[in-house]
């Protein structure tokens, strides 16, 4: 094959407070020529998720921080042009780690063999199927424990996770559930989802809006977001009630600590129970969750949208978009 | 039999901010006649505990507020000395929650009878072998779930709470158990008890003491505290620690919100859990922990100090003296 060039985006600099486009590169590369055992892949679709803004800073966490001057990977779907390796042919669909970049040579080791599903964009496996599905289904399941009947709360329920969150927890029994997102036709959209009650946090405090929307409180929060919802849900938590804490997009562009709740002392009297988790540590559920999140997409009983951008050039729009909500749903980058 | 006078403490008011002793009365009261089922007892030691700031604001918590003019009840041990209930004689060693007066009469279905422990004071009910001894080994065990092997931080660890907590750690096979306390004596009498580390929480920020005591961090931290102690916590706690929130004394006098910890967002990244409880959703336990704790007293594996303050005169004093750390283990008032 003669030389192929990858257009991929650089982190160019760290972000003080909110990113903005001057703090990412569009950067043409040559992509390597195989070795034994990898594949080449031509990037369908990229994932663009509010996690990596903590890799954009230069501290340790539990995945390591993007380097200045490289390329700031991330799940992507794609299509094996060329393979080095046995278990993979040209032709195939493949769900990979090496995103934010237009062609992708890794060990076949690496990337994961996708069937397609009939009538769905094979991003589903960027959304419904993938990441944030698996997410949402653990953290409802798993880390909070919801019980039929119980009374659940989402916040950021128009994103990937939270939309999900919500309908799983519906369809696992949940009495009501309530989420709340950043605008008007967000919430139009949440209550089109079948959730039992929405607000936009901007409208009114939150927990004056959380107060109306859960009269009766709430038994588990999913927590997307973190500061005054985490307030406010731990003020309508019942006894015994539980937090998932999944992400904490409040803070993610502050650069100065953010004092946290006042009010964590109902913990005791309430008993309640707030746990943080990372969907890593729960592959294992996988198979289970494609199963039944499969027959949901199958049957139409979960809803599952995206918004779209179209071109590599157009990813760090949609990542400063995703920061400041202006997704519906998951938010992709296609690339055609 | 003839008319006895009870001397009991009253909440004459309720306080602003940190109490005071025009908060209390010391009322004289008729002793009412006994109806049938019920006993008249006369205390000897009264139990003074941090949780009874709370009572006294009015505000619906898991226990009723104290009501302005009333008695302030609390955990009792006294002598039966007149019974209308077949089950209760006089002379036997009783526990109660009429605390805070001189003689209490009440019905013997409420009442549970002690068996002295050779050697050790009645009071021992009221500390290592009652509800102090209980939450200790609830939170460390079965909240935490600590396993043998894990690091351990407690605060406000040489109250009869913290100092039960950390030796029943150790105990049970923590590989390092560090507590913090108010005073250099009270960091001297936890190096006594065998803690692996200790220090003044006043001499420095919790967070630098903290990671000098605890360099390889923490798995476990038993929270009596709040504020900085928790937020030092969740900065040292490895990834899957977990914390057993059992108190948050530092808030308990606050009249305005005190802004929480402002990294909870590492509850994310390395999975953390926060537990709040109250002891008495695990009654169930009282067995094997009575069982296991009066091995560990006799055996002397166990130390339980008391701070004994005599005469109920002084009961507000005391009450005054736990919320600023005078007592090193369990606050007694003693009535002989």
């Amino acid at each position: 094959m003669s030389t192929l060039i990858s257009r991929e985006i650089h982190l160019a600099s760290r972000p003080q407070g909110k990113p903005t486009l001057d703090n990412f590169a569009l950067v043409e590369a040559t992509v390597p020529v195989l070795g034994p055992g990898q594949v080449l892949i031509r990037n369908r679709f990229l994932s663009v998720d509010p996690y990596m803004r903590g890799r954009m800073k230069d501290a340790e966490s539990y995945v390591p921080p993007y380097r200045v001057g490289e390329v700031m990977d991330g799940a992507a779907v794609g299509e094996v042009i060329e393979s080095e390796a046995p278990e993979l042919t040209a032709g195939e669909l493949v769900l990979h780690s090496r995103g934010w970049r237009e062609y992708a040579v890794l060990e076949a080791t690496k990337v994961t063999a996708l069937r397609p599903q009939a009538g769905l964009s094979p991003s589903v496996y960027l959304g419904a199927l993938g990441v944030p599905g698996l997410t949402a289904y653990v953290g409802v399941l798993d880390i909070a424990g919801m019980q039929p009947g119980e009374r659940v709360f989402v916040s950021s329920a128009a994103g990937a996770v939270g939309s999900l969150a919500g309908q799983i927890a519906k369809l696992r029994g949940a009495s009501r559930v309530i989420g709340s997102a950043g605008s008007a036709a967000k919430v139009r959209y949440l209550e089109g989802l079948g959730f039992d009650a929405a607000f936009n946090y901007q409208d009114a405090p939150v927990g004056e809006s959380l107060a109306l929307a859960a009269p009766d409180g709430i038994d588990v929060y999913f927590d997307n977001v973190g500061g005054d919802h985490l307030a406010a849900a731990i003020d309508r938590l019942r006894r015994g009630g539980r937090v998932a804490v999944c992400g904490a997009i409040s803070v993610y562009n502050a650069d100065s600590p953010v004092p946290g709740p006042s009010n964590l002392s109902l913990l005791i009297g309430k008993r309640l129970t707030l746990r943080g988790f990372l969907v890593g540590d729960h592959w294992n559920r996988m198979p289970e969750f494609v199963a039944e999140m499969s027959g949901w997409l199958r049957e139409g009983k979960i809803r599952f949208d995206e918004t779209v951008v179209d071109g590599i050039e157009h990813a760090a729009d949609a990542f400063l978009g995703v920061l400041q909500g202006d997704n519906t749903g998951k938010m992709i980058v296609r690339l055609d």
